[in-house]
């Protein structure tokens, strides 16, 4: 009789339908859960761990750069919103409206009541209105440049919502600024997209490709945008954040002025950008396996997990007491400047259920500690990165410097397999419609199944040929920054060019 | 000739008109702004660094005490608002509605389009959208206690608005936890009540009377609330934070349900608790003189600031390089577990407007450093719980440990200061309606004036005595949790009453 093929922890697997597996993924990770309000989203603790750890460390990068945080109203009057012809247009199709502020009993059924003489939009991003903040701070080129972000709850009202990829409700930082010339307010766009690109690749280690939008991508009132974009398991992309600079459209709109160095007034030049909790999806899809999620140790918010295993009750008390010395000998270690993170999982459960809820958590080190243990002073740890069974004995005294070295190893790790993946799906030998057709078209239509990957082509930059993507529902998904200035053939059209493009289909 | 008068930074003084001395103290510190949004504000970032600092350190206290935190929807559908009868009512009054997911242009108009079949409220607070996470998550005994907390903006439509006390929309933390029995979860509500108290005692230095509402002023739903009362300058009271009792009133309306030891299937017993952008209002209100803000160092974002003092160009390389040696020495310090917060104000302007910016900032010291200073490797501090001009020259060598010692003095002062003021302004005398009546008239009704204070009295309990006190615009703040026990005579009806009471005017 043959082994049977042993069993994995989340059902589809990957390959049988990696949209599902990723819905999968995250509820046995117990992160997030869709809301009974149409589109939103429960964070649930071990999800929103995340994304405090996301914000501590992004808003630390983001105050070095010396931005300051600040806090604007969540409504926007209409009106302001109208401001900005293309922005209005971008955001008019899904955006929440208040039109009402109280509640009334009429015929034993509450109903809204007082309306609004002037309807209220949910900021679905906020440069209107802090565009109007800023018209009121900038009178001279010496308040310039103003350097703000602010974290904040928008609402985007989503008809195919996906937890945590695209909810009608998200969270986000929104950095907002507003310079003296061009060509520092480009500066900052690029600084800032920078910034992520470092916070991503480091932190989250997800690599990314830098590039800026084609003007079919841009963001809805922008003169540039500047996006990061991430391969997934699935070959598809996810656009993990942007960063715009607006040039002077948003100044016209709302009227930020300063008198220049000449005594001459001009419309300021301002940036936008922002990251969300997308980023925590993204994570999702491009590391974990059909075991559940594996965290990248630096975005944990839990490290280590400790499982006492206690054969007999009278040795629970020696057992749980040599838990608590391991641990607290490692939370003395710091990891990238923080003190490590050590749950001890006391909970009255079979070993074994405890290992795997740890396991589809995607905690990267599970240590093992029983009564054998404890007489060899030594410990078991099992890596979120290896196989399931593989187990690692290390003596306490040299525990605390192999677990630095192995959560360095697994954040590496992960970076290196998901840099390595990306590379080799990514494509530079197609170069015609057709070629891109046949490669972007699944082989069998009636099952989810994976293909494509990242086309690396010539592009003759003409905005109308764009829509010779759409039947392959396929998207520009950047120009990267770095371009090879060498002349070639469009990838669409055949016209000479010289613009390297990539081309995927996107989450 | 007498001297004239010195004049203070912000006018009018707290004696002269202490409503707008509120409103300008909080406009010469650039902390927060009217939004264009009715009742909005803009909190800018000298008032948004304070509510970060709250954060910081508030949500430690909360965590430390089991809690974990997690995001809920911003939006409530109207069926589930309805669940609790008295919630409802109570809340009713102030709610935004949104009942529309987009915009359209008609007749070159942009109006609201695509109705909503059940209007959304968007969150004045979360027990009804969170009881029905909660109904899910717990099944059995094992499941609870559910320990939960939020970081969360929240809208009540406020028709009065004032800048940080009250606003339509404001920021807060929500705790909500579900226990399987009353005791247990009404020591959670009162375990929360005392990490509030602590905070705002130790941190926020603002002495707080901790008590239990009357009926009348209860939450809407709440079996118990449990209030925390400061006093401010100007003798009224501010409700500094609640945390409710609820005993299964939710958990019928939301159906959270467990089976518990014997296997039987009971409602959960849930509490409440929350503290807002509220408190930084309060915070200015009870410490702040006429020449502006004056900040508790535990809570001020940034605790120092060093001034260069310039008299020749050719000295400026030698004064900055010191006033930077000086702050990297304070930056070395740590003040309660973090490192000192030091700005080095090199901004080309006058040095008396900036010592005066950093006076009405509420910056905790100020430290002057010139080409003398440098000679005789030395400093100027001037504190701002001090006279303006009162300056203690300090050896470098001595620094680190004279500012932290000096940063004790002002948190400290600043508490005995308000809790002296405060215990001088509690009368235990006034025993009748008509004495209470004369206390809290003002004398001259023309011209606003401080008066008033908090009066401890005697009070029978009835709830329909409550009414008695609309006339004077009082009402009862709390029954201290602390009670004489003593029989006594009941201020508002001459009936016997055992219950000691605190009657006030409050924001």
């Amino acid at each position: 009789m043959s082994n049977p093929k042993e069993q994995n922890a989340i059902s589809p697997s990957r390959q049988e339908d990696y949209p599902e597996w990723y819905q999968q993924v995250v509820k046995a990770a117990d992160m997030a859960e869709n809301a009974p309000v149409r589109g939103c989203m429960v964070i649930k603790p071990w999800g929103y761990g995340i994304w405090e750890n996301i914000q501590q460390q992004l808003d630390k990068r983001i105050k070095d750069t010396g931005h300051e945080n600040a806090y604007f109203p969540l409504f926007i009057p209409l009106s302001f919103f109208e401001k900005e012809a293309k922005h209005v247009d971008g955001f008019a199709k899904e955006c929440a409206v208040v039109t009402h502020h109280r509640l009334e009993f009429k015929d034993g059924k509450l109903i809204p009541a007082g309306e609004l003489e002037e309807p209220l939009i949910v900021r679905p991003t906020s440069e209107t209105i802090i565009g109007e903040s800023f018209s009121r701070w900038v009178e001279s080129y010496r308040d310039l440049p103003l350097l703000i972000n602010q974290w904040a709850n928008v609402v985007r009202w989503e008809m195919r919502p996906r937890l945590f990829l695209r909810t009608t409700e998200f969270l986000w930082q929104e950095g907002h600024t507003a310079h003296a010339s061009e060509p520092e307010a480009v500066e900052e766009a690029l600084k800032m997209h920078e910034v992520y690109r470092q916070f991503m690749e480091e932190v989250l280690a997800i690599p990314v490709i830098v590039g800026e939008k084609s003007a079919g991508e841009r963001f809805p009132g922008a003169v540039s945008t500047y996006t990061l974009e991430a391969m997934m398991q699935d070959c598809k992309a996810v656009q993990m954040g942007t960063s715009h600079y607006l040039g002077q459209n948003f100044a016209k709109g709302s009227d930020i002025t300063f008198s220049n160095q000449e005594g001459n007034v001009e419309f300021a030049y301002t940036t936008s950008w922002g990251v969300s909790t997308r980023m925590i999806g993204a994570m999702v899809m491009c590391h974990s396996d059909d075991d559940g999620l594996k965290l990248p140790p630096r975005i944990a918010h839990k490290q280590i997990v400790i499982l006492p295993v206690v054969p007999k009750p009278e040795l629970e008390a020696a057992v749980y007491a040599y838990a608590e010395e391991v641990a607290d000998k490692l939370r003395q270690c710091s990891f990238h400047g923080k003190p490590l993170t050590v749950v001890v999982d006391k909970r009255q459960r079979r070993g074994g259920e405890k290992n795997w809820e740890w396991i589809k958590k995607g905690i990267p080190l599970r240590i093992e500690v029983g009564p054998r243990d404890l007489e060899s002073q030594s410990v078991m740890i099992c890596r979120r990165d290896r196989p399931h069974k593989e187990k690692a004995k290390v003596d306490v005294s040299s525990l605390q410097e192999k677990t630095g070295v192995m959560l360095e190893e697994i954040q590496q790790g992960l970076f290196e397999t998901a840099r390595t993946f990306r590379d080799n799906n990514l494509h530079c030998e197609i170069k015609t419609l057709k070629e891109m057709e046949v490669f972007f078209t699944p082989k069998n239509q009636d099952k989810p199944e994976i293909h494509g990957g990242f086309v690396k082509a010539k592009w003759c930059g003409d905005p109308e040929t764009e829509k010779l993507l759409d039947p392959l529902k396929v998207t520009i998904r950047c120009l990267p920054l770095e371009q090879n200035h060498t002349q070639g053939t469009c990838i669409l059209t055949g016209r000479p060019a010289t613009l390297d493009a990539i081309f995927s289909k996107s989450y």
